[in-house]
């Protein structure tokens, strides 16, 4: 039987998650295949480590992996922008199909990567770098091929949603429930990069740009994160038939596309509201094949390796086919963004329609509720639902607006603000879902 | 710009959304493949009736769009067995890329259609005949190609799921569901296919055939529809916290597999639980990629005319890349089990592990519950749960097993009907999804 190597670039969580699957579903995957897959050389920072998973040739250079002519695939699970972007670049342009689960590389460098993939005639496959374990890359670039997208929801970070989850079924403050994820080891230590919602933010770009043939990356989009959300505004979103989640959102308005990511309230009835726990989920509208929604599993060792083995499959069965030595690849719709669709704008947050959540402390006084309408109505933001809470000191004004443009909503908060009626503004969260 | 020609085979509900889609999103397509799709011939039955779309080569010959050298890749949306399977497989014969919607033919011939496929050098996709508009059979053909599928829960019968909903939500009887839903056009003026689960059992073979390797047909699927399902059992079910859904259910156990469609008890906590209306869902069990959820529109012309869009588009990338000309066609992995698998025994369903409830109407009288817990004790079936129900005439004992042989349920089942202090049987409805 026939046999392709596969080279493999990092051998951590991922890594050894790839090197498991290659050999324990190794005979599984020759039967379907026609052919064996055999682990070539490994990189690894120290190669002196003891490791679970028994390495057959290893090296601290990661250049010798690329460079080797018996690897027919490169898998790169090294993390980060640098070296990955790079040994990514030289293996493409050497012709080598490419397998990556590296979020960052294809968010800010994935243009340029499908340019190299297309000189080069390879493939470049990265299903584990959204949503890992969960098929949401070539569900969208294949089977939507013919469709068109006009919006994408996602839940694409484990750690935040699990925060959340913890949030609103125990009723913990944002503290306690990330410490409780990171003794869990849902969360890492240094927490940022999930909670302030840029992991999610380099997803959503990928999940943009594919959607919407568009290029976007990470700093094109709005990010908040969970770490303002209170308890108290679990509770009010509860009452309302709401749950808070971190959703990337991206959407197509005339021709321009927007990306942000944000908490928002999700109506309960809406199926991501019951996405939990440490779980991804990725809802797509389309015009001809409506809603959609993909669910799994979005971090972890396994999961996401069998998303990269399912790409190397993939590449395999490209290159038994003998898809290397074409001259045009079949690539183009496999990448990102083709040359020949048009640039889209990335249109800024302030001019987008989105409906909002605003929790006032308030003055309790009579006229409170009239000049707090007066000030929506002055910027144009229509009010859908109003809630008063407490009395005295603790009285709160809690209102739903129906979709207005976020920078009249912005307006409306500075000159809320500026009454004297108004406290403060206690909490401002976009709604989702909810007109669909 | 290049053109690749489809002709078309059926322009019923789903082939008109294929030749809307066709048109409509025809510069998006191109844009993306670098090659534009152009409608062919079109097959019909009566060519002078009067049609929303219009078509530009009308035939009755379904055999002049297969044998149609101009004619690139051939789209059959005809329904039913014959001449579909046939003209599936005189096109393949051909060498020439189908993409057909029809889960009749593949679930009864694919292995067949699969053969010519490879003999043929020719693609065969089939994403539209099982769940509509979702994509789940490239997901598990593809993402899953690197893992091991050991079950897989599928609501795959839009009509079914939308009056059990009704059932659910307003409390109505199956006649008053069945009524409303064909008043809204969810089921057929002859709804058998769909209640009896017929319909569920083809797309069950469809995926199980994919999801273990294995040869499934219709007929090795134990098929249990939904007509005796009542307000009562969806009552109790609630109670206890259960949604009752029309599953298809296929697992793996020791190298065997089953195959089932009935009606079922879902706790409310499962993915699902929520899957409402006339939606579809797959929830897929992997060893490594964990618990998936695929959900989306199961029918209707768009949605499911973007899922065979979205085929033909996937088999011009492979046309363009050269795929016809090669040697050795890529399909292996793509068309049903390949013939270097193990083909895998299909085990009854009497012989399979399954948790149950039952109600049964007894005799209000000392001692009935001792007899009955006797009853299930000498087959041992193991009891979960117990609740009794009212008083005198109206007394009911509900009880619900531990996974348990079915062969071992039913025959406690009989021992049940013959002992004096049961009146009757009045349901009996597996549970599935609360021991994950």
């Amino acid at each position: 039987m026939e046999t392709l190597t596969v080279g493999l670039l990092g051998c951590g969580t991922v890594g050894s998650g790839v090197v498991r699957l290659l050999r324990e579903h190794g005979d599984d995957i020759a039967a379907r295949l026609g052919a064996r897959l055999v682990l070539g050389p490994v990189a690894v920072r120290d190669p002196g480590k003891h490791r679970d998973v028994d390495l057959p040739l290893v090296t601290d250079d990661p250049r010798k992996v690329v460079a080797d002519p018996d690897v027919d695939i490169v898998v790169e699970v090294l993390g980060g922008l640098e070296p990955a972007r790079s040994l990514v670049l030289e293996a493409l342009e050497a012709g080598k199909h490419v397998v990556t689960a590296n979020k960052v590389v294809m968010a800010n460098a994935g243009p340029e990567l499908a340019a190299a993939a297309r000189a080069g005639g390879a493939r470049l496959e990265y299903e584990a770098a959204v949503a890992g374990g969960v098929p949401v890359i070539k569900p969208m670039r294949e089977s939507l091929a013919g469709d068109r997208v006009r919006k994408v929801l996602g839940i694409l970070n484990g750690t935040t949603n699990y925060i959340l989850t913890r949030m609103t079924d125990d009723g913990l403050p944002f503290p306690a429930a990330l410490a409780e994820a990171q003794r869990l080891g849902y969360a890492e230590a240094d927490p940022t990069a999930d909670v302030e919602g840029h992991d999610a933010a380099a997803k959503a770009a990928i999940l943009a740009s594919i959607a919407f043939d568009a290029r976007v990356t990470p700093a094109d989009v709005h990010t908040e994160g969970i770490a303002r959300i209170t308890p108290t505004d679990i509770a009010h979103a509860r009452r309302m038939g709401f749950v808070v989640k971190l959703l990337a959102i991206a959407e197509e308005d005339g021709g321009e596309v927007t990306v942000r990511v944000h908490p928002a309230l999700v109506p309960h009835e809406h199926p991501l509201a019951n996405v939990r726990d440490a779980y991804n989920a990725v809802f797509v509208t389309g015009d001809a094949a409506g809603s959609l929604m993909f669910y799994g599993r979005g971090a972890g060792s396994l999961p996401t390796a069998s998303a990269v083995v399912g790409d190397v499959v993939t590449v395999a069965r490209a290159l038994l086919a003998g898809e290397r030595a074409r001259s045009r690849p079949a690539s183009e719709v496999h990448t990102m963004p083709a040359p020949t669709l048009p640039v889209r704008r990335v249109r800024p947050f302030e001019t987008t329609s989105v409906q909002s959540y605003v929790l006032l402390d308030v003055v309790d006084a009579p006229g409170v509720l009239a000049s707090v309408a007066a000030t929506f109505g002055e910027h144009a933001v229509s009010i859908r639902t109003v809630w008063q809470e407490g009395a005295g000191e603790t009285a709160q004004l809690l209102l739903i607006t129906h979709a207005a443009r976020e920078g009249d909503v912005r307006a409306t908060l500075a000159d809320l603000r500026a009454l004297d009626t108004v406290r403060a503004v206690a909490s401002v969260i976009r709604v989702e879902g909810a007109e669909v």
